[in-house]
């Protein structure tokens, strides 16, 4: 597709591309858009068909965007712009510099503006900086066929048309009727008769990840957002609930890895960006292990004298590090997909203490056997067997513990759970390990000597 | 709310219980009756209307769905699995013992029955275990007002009527109209006309992780299934698509911390099940760690002369473990979402070798400092300087390189990436790390004894 697009591009073929470009759907266009040189990005972009192009704009990365806004004309800007939702409207002010949006606002209608200001006003993560504010509003005494005209009247440049909201004449939200109910009515018959009042809704400032959990967990095509008093401001879709849902977990994954969320993809995201969003947690990390290294140095004696003790160590830090991990993951995605709350802690320690136990247990009877098989005839073979064994043990018991313990504080204390993830807590973990293993080994080495 | 309807249930007022349950959503409801002894759920259960009793019972969870149908005479039965979609019902057949499914399939109708068999005899996994096979269909020829009066006619028991396929004589696919086209088109426009030939589809046998991504990336409420010979055979809806794409990352989210992905939720699963979906891994990990420690072993003598190298270990381990866990999801991300691909490797390994040279320097110079300011004034010092910051830039340029080059891997041998994250990493980056770090202590020792 690319090569035959580009031997068009080369052969001056433009209405072939043109026809080309056409008969793709707008993210495969932007997509292929985007493997072509900048330079020629606006002369292949105005091939494309009225609507198209409209879509397929909104489908590009910023940078493409802000390279084609800088050379349309204030009437291409407009034309593009006239056929965009306010909430992708939205979507790409927010990615432009100052001077830009300038350019953008001055060329929306006045309708348009306003509704982009109000949008752009109600706080990130909420609500109201997702919902869309061109929906189908109906009132009670309407009949099936008066919303069917309403619909169409309306229905054109609406996201969605499938579910119509009825507000009364203050604008309250007061039922819902869906595209099937009147399409399956006689026409006749009252909205008021037909629609379902109760209507499950989100406020503005409700946290979009809230919103879209509601929508998957109903299976809704849009759910509608009211203000303080119950008036309807505007609808979020389903597919923008996707969006907010894919995005929520790329973050966590991220953080979990110990990397501060990304806007760009992988590949557009230059090095130094890459190494700065890596680089603090990181920093922090070494840092922090360098008192568990601190701690080691106390116990020099220790493993002098015993250098096989130091063998031990990274089996007994991955273990802790592994188990802990295992249990904040467990807890973050289930304070992510509220299965579990911070009230639950004590339910959730009590299970976590009983399933380290179980793993404490087999995985210090496996251990134990692989000291006597790899160490068999050494004179402190058993010491090393029983110290390692009772310090796998404690060390599975205060992973779990800490490892679901910390995600939910973090909850209560409204930080981000996700950041409590493996990293952080093997770090910790590190220490502990460190600690109880000399520890122990120092009793039983002088109980021994 | 469940205090409230418990108050009703003792004092008997079931016809306030009733009234009480309809005002719910089938997920609360399936919530709030999860939450009453066992005994009583069959009594409450007859208290809902019969729509609302068929959408809760498909909302709860196997256990309940078993013991209900163990209590259910064989009308009820029927009376409430002849309101279910296909897909539902597949869905609850597939959790129930042989017993229980022979008598859901007994009570089915003969054509809802062959439907079910038929979904069935699909891959897990594939676009056609998860489709509905109740869409609606219509042919070229029709005019719109045909059409609506075909959505009227079987729209009622359709998952989802708002795309609507067209198909010729012999079911293959060859359009679509959607239900926004025909309210918006005049009743005698003829479908044909009307309807999209460029039709997105998936194959049944297309993974149904691929099914979802398409979904969410073209904004589709629905997307039509056909086999091998382009016939309609059924759709996969976006609520379905939404279920699809939470799963699968649940399963990363688990896979990457070294649990195998559970069916259940954390509380509803018991603490051996638990126990045992955490063991593999740790065991695993846990035998590949003692090589690690094997190898420490050999270096006795260098750490003998010198415990202070032993305090740089869990540093040294700690950062190897983390730069690799920060390319590892990247990589696992990225081919979850298809930004990044196995052929990639080649420039995704000059990218991260590139972040590792400015994190390793960084990190290196800060880690000399500290280690200048710690151990100022012993005759060492340098020496230790200068081994932890070299043999740190190597571990970060390695960590980053197996963290890319390892999940990549994987994908190309059409194993699971995620399998390649932070807790198997982190243990070949540890091997790596004792023998850079001894090897290079070594060497510098020599030099300088």
């Amino acid at each position: 597709m690319k090569e035959k697009a580009l031997v068009l591009l080369i052969e001056h073929k433009f209405r072939e591309l043109g026809e080309l470009l056409a008969s793709l759907d707008a993210p495969d266009a932007a997509a292929l858009l985007a493997e072509f040189p900048e330079e020629v990005l606006p002369l292949i972009f105005r091939l494309l068909p009225k609507g198209l192009a409209a879509d397929t704009f909104v489908e590009m990365d910023a940078d493409m965007q802000k390279r084609l806004i800088g050379a349309f004309s204030d009437l291409e800007l407009k034309e593009v712009f006239d056929r965009l939702f306010v909430d992708d409207t939205v979507d790409i002010i927010e990615e432009m510099p100052a001077n830009v949006v300038n350019r953008i606002i001055a060329n929306c209608s006045n309708e348009k503006r306003r509704a982009i200001n109000e949008v752009l006003s109600y706080p990130d993560d909420s609500a109201g900086s997702i919902m869309t504010i061109e929906y189908v509003g109906l009132k009670a005494q309407m009949t099936v066929s008066d919303a069917f005209m309403a619909v169409r009247k309306t229905g054109v440049a609406k996201e969605t048309i499938y579910t119509c909201y009825v507000v009364d004449d203050d604008r309250h939200l007061i039922g819902l009727v869906t595209a099937k109910d009147l399409m399956l009515s006689e026409p006749d018959v009252k909205v008021g008769e037909l629609m379902e009042t109760r209507v499950i809704s989100a406020s503005t400032h409700t946290d979009k990840k809230e919103v879209a959990e509601m929508i998957r967990k109903y299976d809704f095509l849009a759910l509608p957002v009211v203000d303080s008093e119950n008036r309807l401001v505007g609808i979020v879709t389903v597919d923008d609930a996707i969006d907010v849902i894919t995005e929520a977990a790329e973050d966590d994954f991220a953080k979990m890895a110990a990397i501060e969320p990304m806007e760009n993809s992988y590949f557009k995201t230059g090095i130094f960006t890459h190494s700065r969003k890596r680089m603090v947690w990181l920093l922090v990390l070494m840092l922090s292990a360098a008192v568990t290294g601190a701690i080691i140095t106390a116990y020099e004696e220790a493993f002098a004298a015993l250098p096989l003790l130091i063998a031990s160590l990274p089996m007994l830090m991955g273990t802790g590090g592994n188990c802990g991990s295992q249990a904040s993951t467990m807890m973050i995605r289930g304070l992510a997909v509220g299965e579990v709350e911070p009230k639950d802690i004590g339910r959730v320690l009590w299970k976590e203490l009983r399933i380290g136990a179980v793993i404490g247990l087999a995985l210090a009877v496996v251990n134990t056997l692989r000291i006597f098989i790899t160490y068999h005839g050494r004179p402190d073979c058993l010491m090393l067997a029983l110290v390692t064994g009772i310090t796998l043990i404690a060390v599975v018991l205060i992973a779990k513990s800490l490892g679901c313990a910390l995600p939910l504080a973090a909850k209560k204390l409204h930080l981000d759970p996700a950041l409590m993830a493996s990293p952080l807590l093997a770090t910790v973990c590190d220490t502990c390990v460190v600690l109880i293993y000399f520890n122990i080994a120092t009793l039983f080495m002088n109980i021994m000597g």
